[in-house]
This record gives structure tokens, sequence and C-alpha cells, in this order.
């Protein structure tokens, strides 16, 4: 987080311009107002509840409507046990990509994928990338692990300790597998890993969840497994804790890159180098040596893997879909790889050992993401893996479409583009 | 990405019992129906551009009707130039945190944070974290710098032309900064960095972006700077890009956490011992000590910096309020700090250095999105930075948050009784 | 690798004032002469070879002498299979650092330290750090875990194929391990991992190497692995490599950090308050405060674990007894960890997860390399592990005393000292 | 550092079979003898010191003579200041790679490197990298940016605190630079930077070291910096530490990767592809695609930048140079690159970073490790940067002949032959 002297020097040069250091230092300890009212009404989506917390803020008519529209009561009691303090919803435009022809273990068949998303162009961008997968004969996508961790940390008064503690734990993981199964029918403890470090042991409990994307499942089956250590274990823990920031969750690290976290899926797809010349206006070696120089462009920048914009797939797809958008964190980690092949026709595969999907559970179940789900045949159990072949489907789109507007020149003049069509729109508005 | 053998041996396993290994082939390479329907109407959002879509779509009347409700055209209309291949929009439940005391060098006072997500709990948690913030005086929450890049990637025959174009480029700075500033006036190419391997150059243009998040306005101006040099640079590249992958756009990396993405900022409190046990349920000494485990679970893992859930927050307020949820890949990053100060209170801090947030362009002007900055007084110009300082304040409220329902054990127990009351639920439908 | 404007527009100018960019240019460019003096005589270690390649080489008479002193034949001889172009060898001084009292699985005792090094100050540091160690009543040391990876990489035409590929391995692993036994007497393939990267298949081979370090033994056997695979799976690849650069070997990475790439070695030890103050003169809170500063310093700097300066230790430890220094490049890695515990005395542990040593094999065999080994008591087979826990026991001596060094405002001091009595002597020298 | 629980199942089986839990306990808590011997004489290099050490040490009078022959009392004293506790010296074979063809700033002809190692194969693979780049015309290898940093850092009560502090910090860095310069005349504080963690401020003081590799010089003018922001901020902090671990010193980092430490060289060759052919008995196709498929494992494993063994070169030199061979663990950390170019000849280009040498101080100076600077004409002041560069250059050739060794199928046969003949000379010893 180091910043040259330089940058730094502007940055605050410019503020105190505006403000001398001692009105900052003022504004930073000005006392403030003693009392700051509460919010009422907990976790109640009723009416009156919403409208006692709208009465409390700031706002303009046109913004308590544009939340909470006319006859939206059928639809709030719908948010129940999604949310609390409720003022009523936002709302995501949603546009559809495809269509996006996929071959995968799990999914199979033509999609059209609904994204929602506020930025220009995305939607666009994926759908161009579909077409051209599609064109291409399809994609090939699979799902080639899943699992997902918690990691309960125990501190003991010796390293000593933590290893009898882990031998232990090693020995009786078919009891600890018994006790996890208990709390649910969906999951399985699947794999028990530990790391000692020091007088502390965090054990790495790896769980399948199912349909679901399983962070609240996996929690509760850790849960029970600590509470049957606390008690029968004869090494006894100073303290523990049910999670101990091992388990990537809400994060990239380069520990679920390595193994899997949720789903991990790889897509694959060739290119012919006419395809490419005539549908992305570049070509296959140019779009290769693109690929070269970004790959180490990512490396000097610190990435955990290379890829280029896995995040924008995923975001549009989570959020659309009712998945978790904060598990954006960690499934937009990769690698993405461009190859020409000895025909001269451009190879790209993509590789996501992080996509957190479920279809039961979440947000699937409140209408608008249903509906969304339903477009791709997947609402319900049964589809968590072909939903996670059908985002590394899309991510394979977005990384074609993107890298081919970089190599044509397109990338910037379609920003510029639609600047301009904005600007028009304004313009039209005021006029 | 590796997978032990026993792992992949009874994902495979589980797999090929269910089908064999040439049905997997098959399915995998078994031909796909020749035609696929194209996507009809482009961007438009009109009712019948629409209306064609979701003829094109498996879908059930319910499903339509939920994206796309009676009545929805003006809000469609409001949906142009933010969405293409549009169907209607999803809806993302919308609470408040609060009230968040933030003394900031441009937020000040008691905010309520709309957060919009599907996750049960999360609301009720930040608004936990934030409560208990201003009952110790509020946070104090500052920008420390700013900054978004693009980095255009230039190709040569050699590391001497390159060295001299990299040169070129320095002695130029003044003429590439003229260049950039005729491309915008919120905007300003701050600093031009270089990176030189082998026969490639990187270059580093940082900007500032004035209110907006930013990321089409440094690549427009980043192509200005292209184009220029292409045309004057006495050292000519043998091919270059606009964006070759250095500058941390959408993904997590060390070179943004070390120096700034969007605004860096960093939020302190200090919380009374007695505070942490009558609101939290723990002791201050309890949450230290999970910190430092939880700080060497971090580290084993592999993160880029160390902190528990940076992406809920940044997720649920993205969402809310217009922002660029892919954006949670690179923002999701950061540290936080606990330390028992010498009275044995609880000091903590968060430096998140990656938030990338604006309050005009993208999504900031849909009608709710913008009724959210309303409610946190920021929508429209002169509010970017205030509204960054809101988001480390929030991070802050849901690290403390978090960490203290992990110490003490409500972390699992909170899902158990969500799980508990959704099945409930589900059984009073089915009843 | 990016430079600020202003630090790369320094650098070049100060160049730049000495040549102009022409001349830069030209001595980059300029033709060299044609013929260049082939080194005669291999891999001879005889008199008549050397002294022939020094006929070749710029050289004083003093320089040939210190390098090749009277009477070095038999020295030379010992040489034999160990270097090739040889011209004799040089010395590095050796001292002791102990008694550093040790507890370990393996070893156990007493001991006196080789370190061979050319810094000042580096053995006496290590030797106060074991010193203490003792006092305390010794460490505990212990090898946790142990493996070495070769990881050929397999390319085939589809992702079909690398997933079929994949199985068969899987399946066959028993016979993988048989075909790797053929190779060695002394180790094991011992777990078998795959990595599917679009139609590219890394298998990541672990080994246990008995008392050597290992790399040679695991590549024969990998190779051997290949050979088999290669006439025996009904998946052929495109092309394949003994080795695709994902077993860590020679550098620091994250997956070796995470698993273990040799041995991995906890060690810990708890220091009383008052032998911190009086022999280390500083505080138990003060090294702690230092050691969570230098934590999120260490985060911060994007490195791999969190630890101040393994490097030193293993080093000097590897050149000394006959260990190959390059794979300091992966060794320096890990955890150290300070905390003040209820009483107010520290403890402190180190954890390294790839100590690359062994007993045989490698340097252990030459004449001084084995002397320093004999001090250990360690020379020959069956004294592997007790030499990694060594190695943790001293790793832990050197972090102790220099974050001492620090906290006690020593570290700069003892630098000071030693150059002024630098300057002293070579003033004598001149006098 | 997790295992599986197969991994850690087996470790653990296999050491319990030999001793039981019990047994393990007791060995790792038994009481140790009371008594430990001081060692002797200090910092003394003279004979009789050095002999009251070796009285204390159990050890074989073959192994005494080996490290301290008769006669080496002249050598022993030039150990002054270099070595504690000391006892002789080990001896490192040397051999020389060449010739190798440089074309840089600074460095410039055909050099003969000395190569200190115990590792067979390693000189012969460097000296065929050499030759070949000598035959493709030679090599441009070129110091692109320079600096070494010190990290103080200081802890404050409150993040306005330490914004305060790094402002007045900022506006006196001409103050600060001028105290740096009383400290030496050979290095200069050539940047400033400050990252600001909550109430922590780090401070990243970057110099430039003249001929030195700089670390205690460094050290020393960052003490001074110190105790100058000690006397005159007006803003005190708390504690403060001289070296807060943010510097990248003795451990590789994303930072050093990113910025410099040492010296940034970037090495460059074109090898026709006829030479490829002849010489290291591949094709530029076939390496290109290894370096392609390494790359992505390189990745993988969570390296930082991708590279073969960059350590091999640096160890070996450092040693013979009398360089520091600790620093390998940060220097062994670049880019390596090999692309087609349209001619179909392979470029192939390394870049690293954080080059640490020097031509003065250090044990530059001792008999052996001039002698070995002697050979490159690099002995004494004004030689750094040549002896970066033709680190660089190494490093190049080691990558060209690794890469081919594995593509041509002569890697995994080399070691063979190797382990024959050293079988071959075991029985010819005994028999």
């Amino acid at each position: 987080m180091a910043s040259s002297e330089e940058r730094v020097g502007k940055f605050l040069k410019r503020l105190l311009e505006q403000k001398s250091a001692l009105e900052v230092v003022q504004s930073l300890s000005s006392p403030q107002p003693e009392h700051a009212n509460r919010i009422p009404g907990g976790s109640s989506v009723s009416l009156s509840a919403i409208n006692k917390r709208w009465d409390l803020l700031p706002h303009s008519e046109e913004g308590r409507r544009a939340l909470l529209p006319e006859g939206a009561e059928s639809e709030l009691a719908s948010y129940q046990n999604h949310i609390e303090n409720c003022l009523g919803a936002v709302k995501i435009p949603v546009g559809i990509a495809g269509p996006l022809r996929v071959r995968g273990l799990f999914a199979s068949g033509d999609y059209y994928v609904p994204l929602a998303t506020t930025e220009a162009a995305l939607v666009a961008s994926y759908s161009r990338g579909a077409h051209v997968i599609t064109e291409a004969g399809g994609c090939v996508s699979v799902v080639l692990n899943e699992g997902v961790s918690r990691t309960p940390g125990f501190a003991f008064h010796s390293l000593v300790s933590a290893g009898l503690f882990a031998v232990w734990c090693i020995e009786r993981r078919d009891e600890l597998r018994a006790i996890a199964a208990q709390t649910t029918e969906h999951g399985e403890l699947a794999n028990i890993g530990v790391a000692i470090e020091g007088n502390h042991v965090y054990l790495l409990l790896e769980f399948t969840t199912g349909d679901a994307s399983g962070q609240n499942m996996v929690t509760i089956a850790t849960q029970a497994v600590c509470d049957y250590i606390a008690e029968n274990s004869p090494v006894k823990s100073e303290y523990s804790f049910v999670e101990a920031n091992f388990s990537g969750d809400k994060k990239a690290t380069v520990h679920s890159f390595a193994t899997v976290r949720g789903k991990k899926v790889s897509a694959e797809v060739t290119l012919p180098k006419e395809l490419v010349a005539h549908r992305l206006h570049t070509t296959a070696e140019h779009l290769e040596r693109y690929w070269k120089m970004s790959a180490i462009g990512a490396i000097q920048s610190g990435s955990i893997g290379i890829q280029g914009h896995f995040a924008n797939a995923l975001a549009a797809l989570y959020i659309a879909c009712g998945q978790d958008p904060a598990c954006v964190a960690e499934s937009a980690v990769g690698v993405t790889r461009m190859e020409l092949n000895q025909q001269g026709n451009l190879y790209v595969a993509v590789t996501l050992p992080s996509i957190m999907v479920g279809t039961v559970g979440g947000g699937t179940s409140l209408p608008t993401q249903r509906a969304c789900l339903e477009i791709l045949g997947m609402a319900g159990a049964g589809h968590a893996r072909a939903l996670a072949e059908v985002c590394g489907a899309l991510a394979l789109a977005g990384e074609i479409s993107l890298t081919s507007a970089i190599c044509s020149n397109e990338f910037a003049r379609a920003h510029q583009k639609l600047a301009r069509s904005r600007q028009a729109g304004q313009q039209a508005d005021n006029g």
C-alpha cells in the first residue's frame, strides 16, 4: 500500500488547498450529535414496518416509490427471511446473452443466459462471444471437482498437544463424518485436511453440498463437528473458532485457486481462423500474441491466475440467478489460455476453480431470480453442476469477446460511442 | 489446481457410476442441433422488442410477469443505454444498516446504509456492527489516495527499442497529459509508470476520475494517448494494445493492494471493553486472539491482504447504489487489524485500497439506485469520496460483527435458526 | 515491475548524462569479436586440465593461488562428479552458533550449528538466539510432513482427452507407484495429484526421498513413470514434459507453502519475560507488538507467509553442510508467530514447510561439508529429518535474535560498529 | 500448509509404528542436561581461539583438518570482521561457464563466469547455454532500475495522527535526504514512499547504494532518518521500528518484483532455429510450447513471476563472487519469456527485478572471492551494474539450457548418467 512521495504529495496538497490541516483534524474529531435513531421493525417485511423505516430516512417521494412501488405487498412477502430492515427492492435490468451452445457433463444445448447489469455493452459483448462459440460448434464445459470448505482453528498450550490433537482428529475421521452427516442430507464431509502452525491447528473440512451453494450448510455441519471434538477429544484446546479464515470464503486465495471452492469448471473451444476474421475483426495470431502480453501483464500485477474479466460474467449471472454476488470475490479467479493450433485456428480454454453456485437456497426462490433460472431450465434441485458448466461457458464467451475487442481496436471505441449516445440522450431529455 | 488422487478419484467414480466413460465422451462430442435462434431487437428496450425476446425463450408466465410486470414501460425506458437484449429486471431486496456514525474528510454524520442482498442475516449483522461503532462514538474513515489505471502494452523488435520508447514516453509526459485532458473534463492523467519486460513495454497510466468510478473515462483517455504515441513516437512498436492486463481491472491483485485502485480508504474505531461484552457477547481479548489466528489462517490460504468478508459489504452496497458489482473482485481486498490497547479496549482498523465507486455514471442514475444514493445524501456529483469513506466504515462494521459472532459462538447458531425458520415457512406454505 | 515516471526519469537521466541515447544504442548493438575461446577439459579435475583453463582467463597470480593452492590435488579429486570446468575452490568461513537445545522427534540435545557466511554479525546473532532458547530450556522442533514433487505436463487435443487421461492415471496409480519403485530403493511415490487446465494435464507426483534431498531421485523416477504412461496409456498426449514447473523447484510458491516441499518443520519456545529483558534488552510486550507491525508489513509487501530472515539461517547452514544453496529460494518461506501468554511470557513459533535437506548425496560427501555434518553428529544416512529439525530450531533462534535487535535499537548500531571497525582495519592496513 | 488426511495419516502412521504417541511425547518433553558449554573466543580468528572451539565439539581429526588445514593462519586473518565463533572454512568447488557474450550498458564482451556449486551438471548446463548465446551473437543485458529499501514503521494513537505524521514526513523530504546523505558518500535516499494502515505508518525509504549491495548502508542511513524524525516531528509516535518488514529483505515479495530491489535487469537473445536444432537438440516451436505449459504450471503453483531456475545461477555466482547467498531468496524472482518470431526463430528474454550484488563490501574482499571477481574483470569499485548485467545474461543462459534439456528429453537422462557414474566411482573406491 505504498504511494510514492509525489503521489501522496499531490493528493494531500489538493486536499489541503481546500482545508487546512487544522480544519481537517477538527472535522475528524468534531463531536457528533448524541442521539441516533435505531431502525425499527427488525426482520419484518410488513408495509407498516417498512413505512416506519422510510419515515426515519431522508428521501424523495420519487425515490420511495421507486424502491417501494404501489402494490408491492405480495412481493415483499417473498423477501421474508432474505433481508432485515427492509425498505423495498432495487431493480437491475436483465438482458440475455446467447445462443450459447454448451456440451457438458450436466449442461447440454443452446442457452440464453440471463445477465443482470447496469453496465452498457456488457450483455452485447457476452452475446457476441456466445454467438461465435455457437457458430464454432459450441464449447465443451465440464465440472472437474467440487467442494466447499470450513476451516475451524484450535489453539493449544504447545506444539506437542497440537500434534496429538491432529492425530486424534485424523484417527476419528469416520466419526467426524458421521457427525457432519447428522446435520444435513444434502452434503457430505468429503475430506479432512490438517495444518499445524506452532501450537495452532487448522482443520480443513471440505464438503460436498448437493444443489446448494452451501455456505450455511457447511457452517452448521462444522459447528457440530467442533462440538463433538470439544466433548470427546482427550486433548483439550485452550480456545477454538468455528472458522479461522483459511477457507477462502468471500475472498480470492491461491489455496482455492489451487484446489477447488464450490465447483471447478474448465471450458474450451477451437475457433476457426475464418470465423475470427469474419466475426471478431482480428486474427487468430493477433489474439494469441495479445494473450501472451496480457498474461505477463497479469503476472506482473500479482494477480491469482491469469484472466481478463471473469468477474463481469459471474457478477451479472449471480445477480440474475439468485446467487450470492459477494462470492464474485472468490469466483473471479482462474486461467484463460489462447493458443494457435497447427492449422492456424485458435484454441481457447478457461478454467475457474471456485464457482459458487446452487439452484436451491440463497436467493434462488425469489420470483425474479427463479424466473431467470427457468429461462436456463435450471430452477430447483438437480441443476447446480449444469449451472456451473454454463458459468464456465459464459466466462469463455466473455474472454473471447473482450480480447477480440482489444485486438480489433474496438474496445475504447465502443465506450466512446456509448458516451456520445448518452450525451445525445441527455440533450434530448433536456431539449 | 491440484487435487489429490483420492479426491479426483471419488468425484470421477461418482460420475462414472452414473455414466460410463464412453457415454461421457459421447455426450461431450454429440452433434448439436444445427440451428439456434438469434436474439432479436438489440439494444431496444421497447415492449415489443422485449416481448419478441420472451417468445423465443422457455419460460413460465409467472416468471415473465415477475421480470416484466404490468406497467413496466416507463421503467424500461430508463434502462436504455444500460442493457442489451433486455427482458425486464430482477428485484433485489434492500435493507438498511445503521445508524453508522462516520467522521471522515468527506463523509460526516450518522448514515443508514442501503444494502441489497438476498442473504438473510447480512443486513442485521452490518447493522449490529454499525450500531456498536456509533455507540463507541463513531469511526474515523478517510480517503488516503485515489487513482484508476489503464495499462497499454507495446511490443518492439528488441529490448533496446523498448528502452528508447520508454525514455521517449517519459520525456513527453506533459504532452501525454495534455492529450488525455482533451478527452475529459473530469479526470486527469496523474502518473505515468513504466515496466519493461524484454522487448515489451507496459505503460501504467493512472488517472483521477472525479465523481465517476471512471473505467470508461480512463479507457477513452488511454486510447487517445495511444493514438498520439502511434503517430508521434520515433520508435515504432510492432503492435500494441490499449490494455495489457496490468491494471487490476476486475480482479484482485497485489499491485492494486500495494498502491491504489479507485479510492484507498482506512477506517478505525476503538471499542470500550464494556461495550464489547455488553453488545457483542465476547471480550476484547478474545477478539484480538481470534484476529491473530484468522490472520495466520488467511496468510496460509494465500489471500491478498488479510480480512474477513469485505465482499459482503461491498457487493450489497454496490448493487444498491448503482455501482459495478463486478468490481467486488478487485475491491474485496485489504487489511483488518484488531489490537488490545493499554486500557484493555479494542482498537479495530480496516484499510481498503481498491474501492471503486462513483456517484455519477454507471447505474447511479437508474431510479431505484438513485433512491438508495439519496438515502445516503449522495446522489449526483460531489459525493464519490464520501461514498468511499462510508464503504470503509461499513466494512469496519462488518468485520466487528462477523468476528464477534464467531467469538461468541453465534455464527453457526444464527444460520441454524434461519434454516429452521425457513423450514417452518415452507411447511406453512405447503400445509 | 512498474516504476514511477520520476524514478525511471532519474535513473535514465543519470545514465544519459554519461552517454547519449545514440551511444547507448551503439554500445548495445556494436559487433563483437568473432572468436571466443571454448573452455577446455570438461569435467576433468586434473591439475593439467585446471591449469589449461586458468591460462585462458584474465587473472592475477595471487587469485589463482587463492582458488588453487599448492597441494590441492587430493582435494580436487573429491570434486569429481560435483563440478565441471573446475578452477579450484572458494573458501567460505565457518562459525558455530550454539549451544542450541532441541527436543525433536529426531533431533535431541545441545547442538553447535556450523554456519558458512561472509556476513559479519550473522553467526553472533544466531548464537545469541540459540543461547537464549537454551536458557529457556530448549525448543521443541518437529518434522510434520515430508515430500518432494515432480510435476510432468501432458498436452492433448481436447479437454475430453485430458479428462480421460487423468482418469486412466488415477486408476493405474498402483502401477505408477510400482514403476517409480523400480528406480530407487530410498524413495517412494507417496501421492499423485491431478490438475486439469483445458486440454493440459499436470500430474503432481509427490515422493518421499529417504535421507537424500532427492531432486535427482524424483526426476529419474518421474521419467520412468512418464515412459510407462507414454507406452501404456490408451489416450496419447500430443506432447509431454517430465517437469512442467508446478513443482516449486528452486522458487518460492504458495503451493509448497500450503503443502510441503522437502520437510515441513514447526519449532516453538516460550521465553520467560525476565530472560527477554536480561538477555535481549527489550520486553516481551514490545516484541509482540513488533511482530504485529512486521506481519502487516510483510503482508503489504506481498510475501508468501510472514517471517523475518529465514534465508540467513538456511543459506549459511546449507552451504556449510553440503546442501543445495539454490534451494534457499524455496526454503526461505513460512510463518513466524510471537504471542504474549497469560503469564506475560513470550511464545514464539516458526513453521517452515519447505526445508530441502539430506545427509547423503549432493555436497554432503565433500571433506569440509562432511566435517560440518560431523559436528552436528549427522554425517551419512539416517539423519535427514533430524537435520531438518535443527534447521527449524535455528530459524527460531534467528527470528528471536533479529526482532530483539530491532526492538532494542541494536540493529543499526551493530552495523555501524562493524563499519567503523572495518574502516579502522583498513586504515591500519594502509598505515 | 494443509495436508490431506491421507498424507498426514501416512506420515504419522509411519512415525507411530516406530514410537508410540506416549514415547513421542516423552521424547519431546524429556528434561535435558542442565549444562551446555558456551562457545569461547567470540570474534577472534586466532588459531588458539579456533582450537579452543574445536576442543568443545564432537569431531574427527580428518574433519578438523579439512576445515582448518595446516598453514591456514594467514587465510584466517582475512576472515576477521566476516565471521564469529570461527572454526575454519568450507570449500566449494568453482567451475566456469562461458564464453558468455554480453552487450550491456555496463558489461561488454565475452565472459567466463565463475560458479561455486557442489551440484554436478550445473556448470555444464550454464556453460552450454552461454555458448549458444554467444554463437547467436551474444545477448543484450541492461540494468533498468536500481534501489534498495528500508521500511521503518511508526505506531500512533490514531489514524489522524498517522496521517499528519505522513504529511510532515513528505513535506520534510529534503531534510530527510540530507540526513541520510550524512551517513554515506556512496548511497542516496532516492525516494520516500508512504503506506498508512490504520494508525500505523510505514515509510518506504529507497536508496541507491553505489557499488555495494548496500543492506548495511541503508540500515545505518535509515536509523539516522528515524532519529531525526523522533527528535523533530511534531507528531510523536507511540513506538517505532527501524525496519517493519515491508522492504522485501531476504524474501520473495510481489512488491520487489513489481518495483525493484537492488538492480532490475532484463536480458534477451534471439536464437536462430538452426542453432536450436543443432546445439539444443530440440526445436524453437517445442521450446515455445514448453514455455507456455510451464508458465501456466508456475501460475498454478502460486509463484511470484514465472521462471525456471534463476536460483541456480544466482546462488552459484553469489557464492563464488562474495555476494550474500541469503539474497537468493529475494533475487530468484522474475519473468522468463520465449516466443517464436515471424522467421521461426526463438526470442528469449529474462527480467530479474531484484538482483542484489556489489563489487565492494560483503565477502568481495576475501581472497578466493576476489579472485573470482578478477576473472570477470570486476573486482573493486565501479563494477556493480556490470556484474548485475552478467547475472541477467547468466540467468538467460540457464533458462535456455534447462528448458532445452526438458524438451529434448535429456533432463532426466543427465541425472541418470551422473547417478550411474557415481555408483561406479563408489564401487571403484570400495573395490
